[in-house]
């Protein structure tokens, strides 16, 4: 049954309110290609009878659909080694990535002068490095499928996953260094170290070192996933010209609209269809990750935080049993909904710093990323 | 008892004639603070009666004193977090490194206008870049002991290790970045995939891809350890005011200088004391890696060929007999001294490469250095 959610593109819907996994079926009966980010969006507010937000992306398809095709022809060409580091490389690289981040440079630098050599560079380095952070983390995680296929450390090593994530990492590097875009490479430096460091973070908790709390949670995502899509958008501001107020405001909407995202990550990890979301339910959780959703619900019940504690503790993985008493727990507690709340929450933040940009096209799709990347079930 | 093998600073000394690790007893009876590099390159060469040699150290060393202890100091801040990623790095540059490569940066700069804040900033960079590989390089290997100590994947976890990696990887290319020396960051970025790339085929040997071939070894020896000895000096060469051609002659200095060092590193795993070292005695053969003895060697006797390949194909680690009949091979062969000639031949030509240098105490100590290197002990 395709559960359609009443609402509108101001960000009323609630698709996850009462939901378990069944509830959300596909809406995505054949699997569009691996990387049509932008049909994707439109698919998903249509699905979900957001047809205002759904027309609108629709009328911009044209127009973007070549500034993705650019990045994505560009990103065919990365790792054409034959290097266990290439081909771990390639492997992350052809999997069914969302391009999310470049899609963020691009419009970004759309509010300018547009999507120019530099800007381009800049939006396929962007989604190097999300490729080489992932990497590194499913060899951290032991991760065994990613975006829907075996993890290239499955396929070729965890040693090559190693050597393929710093490979990729200085491929990236050396991209946004040519586009010679001001702040952009010293920016990113600092946007790596951030995400790495939110890793650390998150890996001690793992090991059952922390508290769940909300304010820990939000100080991780915003290095792990924020970062990154801020730096995507300030980024392709400066290299669309833009001033550095222009830019920092950009920079804002891309630390919202990451959050944002990060939050939905976490709904489809105890919420979502694994036949969409290409892993498995409760990979998250059984990693011993504090999610939002988890960490909202252990606030609620003790007996929660209790078991989260066991689940960290667990030396050869969380007994099945429980795991499914913190999945039920969880779902009974409005947890999920509350998470889907905050995370509409920040988009229309993340749409509210953009008020400071001239109205157009490029303004109007941001905005429509925004709202549309809350709803995805992917 | 002492080996003291005859020779002078033009580099005819034999110290590894006829040797095993046996005969190599520790020449330095109280271990020298880890990081006094210049005083450690000096003993080396007393105790093996290179006394223009050691002499010639020995009147440098104020000279370079305190360069050294400025590099020292600013690697003592570098780590100063607390998250796991912290820790690792922390741990590793704490372990007693030789610091050769902030001092080719050191030397290279004062072969111009001197060791100023640009040159300090790469030569403290050099050895984060350095450290980030070890980190990473042990996470693939596996390995449990560096720099005389536990390695900090033993310590902390691979996961931390890898996330320290990339973190000082980051904290590097920083410092380069601020560093502003033309030439610096790009050269860099280049050197770090060369590097990626060459473990990236060391490891598709090591799963048995490869046959022993000396060309090979060069190949994978200039992308793992020479490239960044040269991109050193060359760095140095532009902080310090050199025109290209000048900065061109010492990157080749360092290139040879890399390679050398190397060989000895090889020639160490076979032949070296473990006590000074600080690693046990045949960890690269038995981690299946075609060190330049070991080539050498199977070049001519088949049969070490075909016992290297039955360690690479050991899936639960090589037999104790195994390793011992290719340890006494190797001893019997030959192929010990030859490398070290192989290695002192690299030295001079290294030497060879600043006769387009102005004479003066710089290009002494290069010398030096590149003349001691050779007869390392650890």
């Amino acid at each position: 049954m395709q559960r359609v959610a009443k609402g509108d593109a101001n960000g009323s819907a609630r698709p996850y309110a009462g939901s378990t996994h069944m509830a959300m079926s596909p809406i995505l009966s054949e699997p569009r290609s691996a990387h049509d980010v932008w049909g994707n969006l439109t698919e998903v507010c249509a699905g979900q009878g957001l047809d205002a937000l759904a027309g609108r992306l629709h009328e911009l398809r044209p127009w973007l659909e070549g500034d993705l095709a650019l990045v994505e022809r560009a990103l065919g060409g990365v790792g054409d080694g034959d290097t266990l580091a290439h081909k771990s490389a390639r492997h992350l690289l052809d999997g069914a990535g969302k391009r999310l981040r470049p899609l963020c440079v691009a419009l970004a630098s759309r509010v300018g002068s547009g999507f120019g050599v530099s800007a381009q560079r800049l939006a396929v380095a962007v989604e190097l490095v999300h490729a080489a952070t992932l990497l590194h983390d499913d060899v951290v995680d032991l991760g065994d499928r990613r975006r829907g296929v075996l993890a290239a450390r499955v396929v070729y090593g965890n040693a090559a996953s190693i050597y393929g994530g710093d490979w990729l990492l200085c491929e990236a590097l050396c991209r946004i260094q040519s586009a010679e875009v001001p702040d952009a490479l010293d920016r990113m430096l600092t946007v790596i170290k951030e995400m790495v460091i939110a890793e650390s973070l998150q890996l001690a908790d793992r090991r059952g070192a922390g508290a769940p709390d909300v304010g820990r949670y939000m100080c991780i995502a915003q290095g792990k996933t924020a970062a990154l899509f801020g730096w995507a958008a300030f980024a392709g501001a400066r290299a669309g010209g833009l001033e550095l107020e222009g830019a920092c405001a950009l920079e804002s909407f891309g630390h919202k609209l990451g959050l944002a995202f990060q939050i939905v990550d976490d709904v489809l990890d105890v919420a979502g269809d694994p036949a969409l979301t290409g892993k498995s339910l409760l990979a998250d959780v059984r990693e011993g990750k504090m999610t939002y959703p988890l960490i909202l619900a252990a606030e609620r019940d003790p007996r929660i935080a209790v078991a989260i504690k066991e689940v960290a503790q667990a030396e050869s993985g969380p007994a099945p049993a429980l795991l499914a008493g913190i999945a039920r727990a969880l779902l009974e507690s409005g947890a999920v909904e509350e998470s889907f709340e905050a995370a509409m929450k920040l988009s229309r933040e993340a749409v509210g710093c953009l008020s400071v940009l001239p109205a157009g096209p490029a303004r109007s799709a941001l905005e429509a990323v925004a709202l549309a990347t809350v709803r995805r079930r992917r």
